[in-house]
């Protein structure tokens, strides 16, 4: 027998998709993840190992569902109480999904975006978690070699999620400030695709902005809206942090947005939404696509055979999610858990000087340590992250995997895992900044807190112009995240 | 605001793939399921309804899940006992899947092989149903326009599974006889596709086959392998029936036949299989690619993010299949049970003169009315066919939706429904054939048998060539199936 992948060249035996390096796993990058996955950190058993702080999960509120679960047996077809329904739920494949899930997960939409936009149960098309919601989507509004913009920084999977095995490219467009996209920006980078001769099929941003943990305003998603409907594109909004918004300004869907503009086309809005943040079920591949064309809608549910929910999630998850006091109470004490957790984090940073953005919503900080670069380069950002990961222990996400144009910045999540952890990194943290500024110290010749000058001096270097409203009033620090959710590098954890 | 679909075009708005009929849904063939899911059979609410024979199924042995179900209530998350693993579950989204269900999978594999081959868990690459599992293979394997050879008759979904969304032709090959595949009608198609300056890359079978419920012999396999290495293409077997082999002659996995042939290249094999058909449980989504190609196992992981089976569904099954005790029981005893239904209902059919292929395997039987058409095309078939769904009220699968290329053959599922239904069934072809004979008494001057004269004549037209002994020594009748098993017309069964 040869040895596989032996004599034979699987560049001419596979496929192309096989073959090139779309998938963007082989990045430096993944380096954290590795770290983190030779040497996780855990209390007792391995005090000193990496702290995952580069995983957007939402793990503060999960005895909440777990009292439902005990309280509601009958939810579960695996119980004394439910298993009277088996055969029915398990032999149920039909793509469109139980009505009641359906329902459910349409009013769980509405409840997560504060009941002021309603959603249409027959416009939920189910898929496998975001991942296939977003790739589902993409399969359908656009061809090979067409291409969609999207505002950076931005979701690192993005690239494998929308453009792997669709062939779609993407375009980022440079925002001027934080989370602002300008029409101008938006403008340019749309002449310049038809310049090159691409032809731009739509816009797609997070709304909760992944990585920043901030929302759009409203007029910002006005002239978007617009803008799409004068080009005659689709805006796509991914919103699947909708009900992590645990500060003012509050969420503003695009839904509210197109609702009052009747003159524009519905067929060009689409929304992604999942339960795997607001609920913090990623391991359920609850996704959905919410579309206002119906040619979307009856496409992307044929689709869905490729990646329909278990029928078993699907029924608990249909019951879970009717339950209004239950689902009412659980955001409400989600919001003002991921409060606190944010509070705490941000407060605790900026008594060691470091800031973050100003956010109100996310799973995440998006840590500001420019300060810290020897020059305002990926590599000095790279460079510094390594330290991070090797010497503090903690596996946070630097900016450049986002796309970022400003070196200096790390996605930081702190909601998947307890108030010990936590404090842990941060004690891991103020040991790193003493040192660090003792180190500046010595080689500044003793000239007092060289760190806050180095800053300055980084401000005047980088390219984007920063208010300093943005940033939270008690700064902060650390924050990393999952860019690909399913990494291989992530163990099982039973 | 414009109504969806109105005054804009979506042509020019969606994908090709959004726009063009390649899903293969809206064919005629779909009207069997529009008239089940207009007037379903129900004993006591609507005893005239349409009896569902076109849906292959397998629900003859949930009970024995069930049982377990309720004695193993810690295999839950949400019961009492197991609701202490809730957390990790739900946040679980490793691609790899987890450890212990790709054990328990690659364990199931080999048993529904009666263990004379096993599987390695490292090379189990989870997917959303075989549906899934087949086009992520297809995205691995080869690039659009380029080209599979599948025998037929063939699984009618195999062009939306394989082709949709990742642009690969499927090129039938005519066999012989049924469920023979000659090396020259191989080899013809392979050069005729040649000729016409299409790549073909692979050769996909099912065995057990669907929609014969045959078994593929150790010679034919081994032509099959020997081809496929001479040609270096890739040869994919689709053994989602594996465990519904209920009679001799048993199942030959190609994993059995390339393990004696060290000299052919690994690299070309592939195997999908499922928990859909062998456990009953397609609701559940469980598809799984067995590849012995390094790469396309690696490739095919990164590809599961799209479409992975609900963490919810992994940990309770790989709970279930890792009770050896309870496996082999219910292997056993699901194999009696599809034995006797299938010799009840085959022996009954013969009764009425009504003859199917000889079977040993599947959830279905391959019924011949070849004697009951006027005339042996495709046209008189779906006429018959029409007036079986409507007048007998049957919802059954006429043999040019699976590629036949013979008119007059019907696939009958038999195992989605109670012993009652199947009698009622039953009841109904008993009156159908009575009253056929008749008429057909009455055209032809009271001649006896004019059923049997007609056939024979029937058998000089066909351009197979049929061996009697590959009848059911007690011939049979209807049966039906189900090629798009998420069907928009399945109605929710909560």
């Amino acid at each position: 027998m040869e040895s596989s992948n032996g004599v034979f060249n699987n560049e001419q035996l596979l496929s192309t998709i096989a073959t090139n390096n779309g998938h963007g796993e082989d990045v430096e990058y993944f380096d954290g993840w590795k770290a983190y996955d030779n040497d996780p950190y855990h209390p007792s058993n391995n005090p000193n190992g990496v702290i995952q702080m580069g995983l957007a999960e939402n793990q503060l509120s999960f005895d909440l569902i777990k009292e439902w679960m005990v309280k509601n047996p009958q939810a579960s077809i695996c119980t004394h109480e439910g298993v009277n329904k088996f055969t029915d739920i398990a032999i149920f494949q039909d793509y469109h999904g139980l009505p009641k899930f359906r329902s459910a997960v349409a009013k769980f939409m509405g409840k997560a975006r504060g009941d002021r936009v309603s959603f249409d149960p027959e416009r939920i098309v189910m898929s496998g978690g975001a991942t296939g919601a977003n790739e589902t989507l993409m399969f359908c509004l656009a061809d090979p070699g067409e291409a969609f913009l999207v505002p950076s920084p931005y979701y690192p999977a993005f690239n494998r999620d929308l453009g792997w095995r669709t062939g779609v490219k993407l375009i980022p467009i440079t925002c001027e400030s934080w989370n602002k996209i300008t029409e101008e920006a938006l403008k340019s980078a749309y002449e310049d695709a038809q310049n090159k001769k691409i032809r731009v099929k739509g816009l797609i941003i997070t709304n909760p902005s992944n990585p920043l943990g901030t929302v759009q305003d409203f007029d910002t998603l006005k002239m978007l809206v617009n803008f799409v409907n004068d080009k005659r594109i689709h805006l796509v909004c991914d919103e699947i942090f909708a009900a992590t918004v645990f500060n003012s300004p509050r969420l503003i869907s695009v839904a509210e947005v197109i609702k009052d503009m009747p003159h524009v086309n519905y067929d060009l809005f689409h929304i992604i939404y999942s339960l795997s943040k607001d609920l913090g079920m990623p391991g359920f591949r609850v996704g959905v696509v919410y579309s206002y064309n119906d040619r979307v809608v009856t496409t992307a549910r044929k689709m869905s055979s490729f990646g329909l929910v278990s029928s078993q999630t699907q029924y608990m998850l249909a019951s879970l999610l009717s339950d209004d006091v239950f689902v009412t109470s659980y955001l409400d004490k989600s919001r003002e858990r991921l409060s606190q957790r944010h509070k705490h984090l941000t407060r605790e940073l900026a008594k060691v000087g470091i800031q973050c953005l100003k956010s109100n919503a996310g799973l995440f900080v998006w840590m500001d340590l420019r300060h810290l670069l020897k020059k305002p380069t990926k590599e000095e950002e790279l460079k510094l992250w390594k330290v991070i990961i090797n010497d503090v222990k903690i596996n946070v996400s630097p900016g450049s995997s986002f796309h970022c144009n400003e070196a200096g910045w790390f996605r930081v999540c702190f909601a998947n895992m307890d108030d010990e952890t936590v404090d842990v990194s941060l004690q891991r943290i103020r040991t790193f900044v003493r040192r660090e500024n003792k180190e500046s110290n010595n080689n500044n010749d003793n000239t007092q807190k060289p760190n806050l000058k180095k800053r300055k001096e980084m401000m005047k270097l980088s390219r984007l112009s920063f208010n300093s409203r943005r940033f939270e009033e008690t700064p902060n620090l650390l924050s990393p995240h999952s860019p690909i959710p399913q990494s291989p590098l992530v163990k099982a954890r039973t």
